[in-house]
């Protein structure tokens, strides 16, 4: 606490991002990283990158980056005005509440969702009204009606579940009035991206990262594609907040790694051939797991404690997340890991359930 | 303009950069770079950071670079409590205004300071009052009462002019009830940081960069250095909005950088020389150069256009930057380059203004 501290800081309830522990030799299957590391045109345009240009300021507009991913999605029309990049996806989303999702009615979220929501809610002022999942933790479109605005992840996280592009196009027909924000951090493992829908629909704002399924989460890159008017709108709140957002070296990696389509396509499908076993063998142990189109798997045991579970775990050199949180306290979230990783927990789960 | 933009989003009026143009073989002498290039330490550790590890999140407290910088200036006392870091000092000074300036009375900064200050003011909705330089362009910290917290360069950008470490002091004394943010981005070129005054007032923050001295423009790292409770309410805010705002790669680079003070001096020294020269062959040509501490110049001809002559060193491939704001329309801020590209800059102008 401190008195030079401004009003809204007191009020703040930060985030707690998935712990990033400095010991090694642990598995990691706790924040969803890729086990793969990024492709190796990646790797060279980076190092490439670290020269004596260095000195200079980066592009302010990073429009290579623009350029690569609208040429990902030309097929869908996408241009370079169709797209806004920053340093992650959060600092996108945290652009994208400021930016377009503050207004007279409430945002609305599912009541499991990206825990991130509420807190950017907190910062800049913006009403909030939480909207239940069905029992099966999916979501209803009719249930959201009276809001200024909407966003979801999907896959939603943490529970893994998609919903199906025919459903996404309802929201935006249903509510014409209310921007609907799209988070797909986790498309690329099975989903299908609303990406094709921005040119048919000026209330569609869809983001991406290429922390996950370009395993790029130490570049901190992320981007969003919508309509011109709205990629406008970020772009006058990022360049009322830092003119540079990312790096040469940044820029260089993740241009390099969305034209490696090869690679991409190669490791998204060996992570979701290893998340249909791990979700069978855990099924196998008799956990409850939720069907996952995203790069890690939701389960709980019926008859033991997640948080119980999590911590036996932990003694086993095992990290996975488990969230505090109603309805969701009993499940435990498990990343995709290699499959000698996903074997490993296997292993050690058998071990602690007999 | 879009129905789904925020209200505060048609009140912005974005910070507009220096130019970065696409082209080469120009003399860009207009936003401010280090001529020569990193250390080569940082060079190799950031090389050494561009691996299968970008798969895995960054440390989101940024431990590394804090702790660099504490050891830096640990013979005034800072430890790791004392260190904020951010992607850039842009994005640092952001949060400083939403965390840290946001208050009953009015935020105070001078007429003629760093055009992103009334900019962030736009964003978080933090009413400002600008304090007249002296007709010298200096700054009488007599002027400063009646508010609820002050912010300026120092030395003061575009002027170069410097506070002496006793006069912020006084400022701090004067004003204990506001915070005084003192923004360093280019103290390191002959100027006295107030670091050495942070154990000592609980109201002072010091904001630097790497993009100047350390000749990281393109890495994009910032800090700030101030008591731990001022610190605290920084790390509130960028934890509401990006966990991990700093990637692996300028991490690595940044700590490096910080560490090779051989490096640091011997080019900053070349820079001061190479600004003495410059300012005392643009007084043969006929400008009134202001008594520069940081790694540019801010001259006027007294019998030319400052728009006029930009533009002519322009068609000359030699770019500066010129401000259209009152006070300052006929000064030009020229950026410090290499002996040639300073040598060049007075050919040129010497052809201009015969």
């Amino acid at each position: 606490m401190s008195r030079f501290w401004s009003p809204v800081v007191h009020t703040l309830t930060p985030y707690t991002p998935g712990e990033q522990p400095k010991i090694t030799n642990l598995i990691k299957l706790n924040t969803n990283e890729n086990p793969y590391g990024p492709s190796p045109k990646a790797i060279a345009a980076m190092q490439a990158a670290v020269n004596d240009h260095l000195r200079l300021y980066p592009d302010p507009n990073g429009d290579v980056l623009k350029d690569a991913v609208a040429a990902f999605h030309q097929a869908d029309g996408i241009t370079r005005a169709n797209v806004f990049v920053g340093n992650s996806s959060d600092e996108v989303l945290a652009h994208t509440f400021q930016a377009l999702l503050k207004h007279d009615k409430p945002l609305l979220f599912p009541d499991i969702s990206y825990s991130f929501y509420p807190v950017y809610c907190g910062l800049y002022g913006i009403e909030y009204r939480t909207v239940p999942l069905t029992a099966e933790f999916e979501i209803n479109t009719a249930d959201y009606s009276g809001g200024g605005a909407i966003i979801f992840p999907n896959p939603n996280a943490p529970t893994g579940i998609l919903l199906p592009l025919a459903h996404i196009e309802t929201l935006l027909q249903t509510y014409p009035d209310q921007i609907l924000v799209v988070d797909e951090a986790y498309v690329d493992f099975g989903g299908v991206s609303a990406i094709s829908l921005v040119n048919r629909y000026d209330n569609l704002l869809v983001v991406q990262t290429l922390s996950k399924s370009r395993s790029l989460a130490g570049a901190r890159v992320g981007f969003a594609v919508g309509h011109a008017d709205l990629i406008a709108g970020l772009e006058r709140v990022k360049n009322s907040f830092n003119s540079y957002p990312l790096d040469r070296v940044a820029l260089a990696g993740a241009v390099a790694a969305i034209e490696d389509t090869g690679y991409f396509n190669q490791t998204c499908a060996a992570i979701n051939a290893s998340r249909d076993t791990l979700s069978k063998e855990l099924r196998q142990l008799g956990f409850d797991v939720l069907p996952s189109h995203a790069n890690f798997v939701f389960a709980r045991h019926p008859e033991r404690d997640a948080a119980q579970l999590a911590q036996a775990l932990r003694e086993r050199a095992i990290l996975v997340r488990h969230f505090k949180l109603p309805r969701i306290e009993q499940f435990l979230r498990i990343s995709i890991g290699t499959d000698a990783e996903c074997e490993a927990l296997v292993a050690a789960l058998t071990a602690i359930l007999q």
